[in-house]
């Protein structure tokens, strides 16, 4: 990382999420003409440039003009299942002849299909497809990049997923972290479930819990997948082992998710589709992040969208991820989800930026990214465009013309 | 271009959307291992190749493999205003915080502001933001777009916006095709509807009529811009005028505009968000396109959903355009407008590859393109897939390799 100073100035709008969100419908400021000071991959003030004159030497800082540019955290999508095999376009095409989600499944569609593809998709193969998704994230504005495991459904293929996500995250420049998924129990062990979940317990999850690069515990609460009483005796064996916890709660039926994430300490509760008043409350009496998926409303349709304004008028904090994933959300494009926040599920634009940077952040239980303050890492995204509203304005072409990694640029679009 | 004769082969999949849509749920032909055959920018064969070298000497035919591709004809987006002066992404925060169109409009935001943006802008600058929107646009796959005037609401005006297209149409490589377009009355003269409605008549759609490249009147048939009765006195004139007819109906209320638009003959009635059964029925007894703009929907929110199943099992043929504008829908993206026409308004994924090739067509009434027929213009698309479904699996990123108009590639992907 570069080590001397770096003072970006004449920022026509340089957007800072507030640590919090709080009740606000505008959780961050806007400081327009700003300047940003970077040194050692890290912020060392952000604001106005006469301020930060007072109080820094900058003799030796190497000055760049973004005059007529805007400049937004680094982009966290802290909800991914990026790296899979296989595509499930075919099952768009059912869809939009009628059939469910579910029926789909039924028929050996669905998370199946993708186990399948998983296990007869060479690492090599599995790495190459998932880096051209994951560098298409990053010129997309994304910094921070969590990603699952969960098509594997046994301790040797979740750690295929696991080893590709390592594999990727020590070479793909961005901040890439791993998640261990409870995602479904298999169609020919439904008949002995304790088997199975014993068996994660024991070894898949202990597995996991040992690589550096997986921080966190995620589990799919739903029927079909598993029940409040496994996630919970999950939830346990993963915070004994040290990680975070994370829900999938409420995505097709309302069972109380966000409750029993909210109850359970998790990071956050994601989906939230159908869950009800009490749920939200929940949330908002706790530390939990509600996150949501807009990519899947757009991907299944319309009786998936959020309602984030309950949400957030019940007092919850709202963060935004693509869902990336080949059934329900082929969306490699957050501020595509940001701008569906906004007009399908009820934030404000401002809102839609915080959950997109520090609602991401929050998500992850990341304390050192998404305010752009002093001493956060140097994440930040540079847009061709004055007014930073325009992240949400072309749905589809964000006006991504710079990301910036710890200082470093890690992508430049082409003019 | 190129006079000698081309040979695609190899072509994974190649899709022959059918001349008329009728009732099928599946209006196109997929031709597996396929080849298509070009010489002097028209298609002379397309299908299997073993029929094609039979038919055909082939001896001088320049070769080219597209194994590992699939080919769909070149995109037709038959409904925009994608030149224009000004953004209004203040709007789209308002709407954000609860604001309606109608009511962002009655405070002096809406068209209104594009008219004043038009006003205090240059024709070179009015022409090269266009231009960008355009090339992008073009890196999506169309090679036909219909782009309105409507943002003038004097002769001096519309002038003004309908030689910016006419620049464009020049000196881009697509066949831009212009619509004047009757928008709304302009406040200070409401009280005086008639002398509007008589100048539109006897300057404005005349000048326009005279030029080459303007080849529809539009008229916005709504509670804010015209009266039936008004449009009906418009739509004689433009059809005196040699002038085809197109109709903006139904989009924020039920005013039977389908039904008009079926009655006066239209080549097109475009929005139909509120459209009921009677007026499904009616354009599907007539020669009368549907068209549906799903990008209002996305922009807009929730209730602005076409339902296009309904207007097929009624019998319609259906096409989809990105109406892309600066208040109701900044989507440049034709293929993600043809994602959500399946995914949020009920079309299979087959009429949705026909409502963007040959449905657009017929929206502009052009029988020389949108099937890959024998005879047609060599528009198409070479997707970097084997499979022409991958145009709608990832929103906001379809895989688009090359453009070729009229056996010309005028868009190249960078790898």
């Amino acid at each position: 990382m570069p080590e001397s100073k770096t003072l970006y100035q004449q920022i026509s709008q340089l957007v800072l999420p507030h640590a919090e969100e709080g009740k606000s419908l505008s959780p961050l400021t806007v400081v327009d003409d700003a300047a940003l000071l970077i040194e050692k991959g890290l912020v060392v003030a952000s604001g106005e440039l006469g301020q930060i004159e007072k109080e820094h030497d900058l003799t030796n800082a190497k000055r760049i003009s973004l005059h007529g540019k805007s400049v937004v955290p680094g982009l966290i999508d802290s909800h991914s299942h990026v790296v899979f095999a296989g595509e499930r376009m075919d099952e768009m095409a059912m869809r939009a002849r009628g059939d469910t989600y579910e029926s789909i499944a039924q028929a050996g569609g669905g998370i199946v299909r993708s186990v399948s593809a998983l296990e007869s998709t060479s690492l090599d193969e599995l790495v190459k497809e998932a880096r051209k998704r994951i560098q298409h994230m990053k010129s997309l504005g994304v910094t921070t990049l969590e990603i699952k495991s969960g098509y594997g459904l046994s301790p040797r293929l979740e750690a295929k997923q696991l080893d590709a996500i390592e594999i990727l995250a020590r070479s793909e420049e961005l901040d890439i972290r791993a998640t261990i998924l409870a995602h479904v129990i298999p169609k020919d062990q439904r008949n002995n479930r304790s088997n199975y979940v014993a068996e994660f317990l024991s070894k898949t999850l202990p597995d996991a819990a040992e690589r550096s690069r997986v921080y966190y515990c995620d589990i799919f609460v739903e029927s079909g997948a598993f029940t409040p009483e496994e996630a919970t005796l999950i939830a346990h064996k993963a915070k004994e082992l040290g990680l975070k916890l994370k829900l999938h709660v409420d995505q097709l039926h309302d069972g109380n998710g966000a409750t029993l994430a909210a109850n359970l300490g998790a990071l956050s509760a994601d989906h939230l589709e159908k869950t009800n008043l009490q749920g939200a409350q929940a949330l908002a009496a706790s530390n939990t992040i509600a996150t949501i998926l807009p990519g899947c409303g757009l991907f299944l349709g319309g009786e998936n969208w959020p309602n984030a304004r309950t949400l957030r008028d019940a007092g919850c904090s709202v963060a935004i991820a693509t869902d990336c994933n080949p059934g329900s959300s082929m969306v490699m494009d957050l501020p595509l989800c940001g701008t569906m926040a906004a007009t399908q599920c009820g934030l404000t634009l401002e809102e839609a930026l915080w959950g997109i940077t520090r609602g991401g952040a929050k998500a992850l239980g990341l304390d050192d990214r998404g305010t752009l303050q002093v001493g956060e890492r140097a994440d930040f995204v540079v847009l061709n465009h004055p007014n930073w509203k325009s992240i949400f304005y072309t749905p589809g072409a964000a006006p991504i013309e710079q990301v910036i990694l710890q200082g470093n640029a890690i992508y430049l679009s082409t003019p």
